[in-house]
């Protein structure tokens, strides 16, 4: 049994043609999830509902026949699963009931983590042996300064002011809660790996927000502590690290103790990246979502501009955010197609 | 008469501690301006009274002796200017009656923008008279990209869908747009001058949207051809370019033919600037607002962090964005007083 396209470059194979799989791939952008989506009102409970969630993680192999899957999931069921109160409301995306003082951190506990987030490794276990073998099942987790963001906030921020101010007046407490997060992330990710993720993926998705010395003890720094913990039980696992939007800093997170890949988002330029990044460390990314939007001859030649510039080095292709809602199925097509075709430009 | 700490800066010269403005100094955080401001109900109105503008351009200068006062204005005049639609609702920012077509443009036109917006030079001319020799003013403007963003999403955006979509579908007609916001910011800045503002600001705010290919051409190309229309009239006014977000992009912008100083976001590592920027360019930034909110020992290692990093290369102090309006005002009285007190660290 082969490990896959995917699996392969990750462990540093080379093929003529990147593989490929986009985050958010499975998602509102399709039809068929959409109408399995109308079945549950609750979106936590369609994310604690295995044959649904494994369903939707299906749907986007099926249609597009992707590298990789990635298990349908989201990054809130760790508050969930601590005892944070997490919902969703239509249109206005996810809210907590805040954190608001580090006496609400003894509200939290691991104990009943993994016993809570059960439907999603028993998810995990019945879309592995529903995918082909040469299809690559990711877990995932948000890393603890964005899932911070989240529990402090009380959902998503224009400014994440409390979430700052907390960690710049407060870092001690601040810093219990990050602790904490580490080892929860740590059991989610571990959990998901037993269950039979192939690789992970640690989504620092606010990570951008912060200064560089605080990025490093707040974003870097856990993520290591993460990748460090998981490897202690599975040496092995692949990890893709997704500090998002944090510019010239991600030279930071070339840690090839800690990450296998480091996925890049849009602002991170491909020339710049092929020249620091990719000596070191396969990359993965970087389309700008709304490109597959546009579709047509923006898509085409784009696609191709990131292909010629990282294509020759690892790589895995990808978007540098996730796919939005009103992209047309059949752009994600087109983009399979051009990058299963690509041959590099002689120019 | 002297040139101020501030001029002198950008040319060359080089003083024990740096100068020192914030962006958005003039604001809400401060209770002489709520005073003024609650004087006029439109946000528009209270820009283009000379006397008010004058004053709350002056109210930060008195309190704090800083090294330069920014015009009290706002990048939509410049849409006001030609012909759109613009209003401000409360609590909600600025709304535009959003171009929705190529034919939308045959309704904007350059012919009034300077006389519309000669309130905004009447203001500079007081200011400049009213200021002290040594502190220098400011004129600035919004670069087109930014503009556009306002124009065609109608206000602000958590996904700037519209304005990517029209730019990578129809790069023809946006590139009309463009070319129309390049000399109108050519005619909105050239007028600053000739009222006597000493240098320019152009705020790129939304840059940090594009993938590297579009931000070379939506971007970069046309705050360089403001910086060479300007130049063509006044050749020695310096010129800050503040590319924002654009993480290691800000390469491209190191362009000395154009840019006088770049003036960094948070996002932009000290140490990387110094080594990658400061060689080439005098940088101006970027401490986190929000550190400016936190005050106390937070404020102070992380000035000074920034200041031993770049403090010994050309340099301006100043955030990576607009102080926000929590900031206590001592907090800056906090600020001023350590960089004007700093002595590089001998670790």
């Amino acid at each position: 049994m082969s490990a896959g396209r995917f699996l392969q470059t990750l462990s540093g194979t080379r093929f003529p043609t990147p593989p490929i799989w986009l985050m958010r791939q499975a998602g509102r952008y399709l039809p068929e999830y959409r109408a399995i989506r109308a079945t549950t009102r609750s979106f936590l409970e369609f994310c604690y509902t295995p044959d649904k969630a494994v369903e939707v993680t299906l749907q986007p192999v099926r249609r597009f026949g992707l590298d990789a899957a990635i298990i349908f999931s989201d990054i809130l069921v760790v508050p969930d699963g601590l005892g944070q109160r997490v919902w969703f409301e239509e249109g206005e995306g996810p809210k907590l009931e805040a954190l608001t003082d580090p006496a609400d951190f003894g509200r939290l506990s691991r104990a009943r983590l993994t016993d809570t987030l059960a439907p999603v490794y028993t998810a995990i276990r019945q879309a592995r042996a529903a995918l082909p073998a040469e299809t690559a099942l990711l877990g995932f987790a948000g890393a603890p300064f964005t899932l911070a963001c989240y529990m402090i906030e009380g959902g998503g921020s224009r400014d994440f002011a409390k979430v700052k101010l907390w960690a710049y007046r407060h870092p001690e407490s601040f810093g219990l809660l990050v602790d904490l997060l580490v080892e929860a992330v740590i059991d989610h990710l571990t959990a998901q790996v037993e269950a039979g993720a192939d690789a992970v993926q640690l989504f620092d998705s606010w990570a951008g927000i912060l200064p560089e010395e605080q990025l490093f003890a707040w974003s870097l720094e856990p993520m290591v502590r993460i990748a460090h913990g998981l490897r202690t039980r599975h040496p092995k696992v692949p990890i893709i690290a997704f500090p998002r939007a944090v510019g010239p800093a991600i030279l930071m997170y070339r840690r090839p103790d800690a990450f296998t890949a480091l996925s890049l988002d849009t602002g991170i330029g491909a020339h710049w990246a092929a020249r620091e990044l990719q000596p070191h460390v396969c990359v993965q990314g970087n389309l700008d979502p709304l490109m597959l939007v546009a579709g047509g001859t923006a898509l085409e030649r784009e696609t191709r501009r990131i292909l010629d510039k990282l294509g020759q080095g690892p790589f895995v292709f990808n978007l540098g955010h996730g796919v939005v809602p009103q992209t047309p199925p059949e752009h994600v097509a087109q983009l399979v197609e051009i990058v299963r075709g690509w041959t590099p430009s002689t120019s």
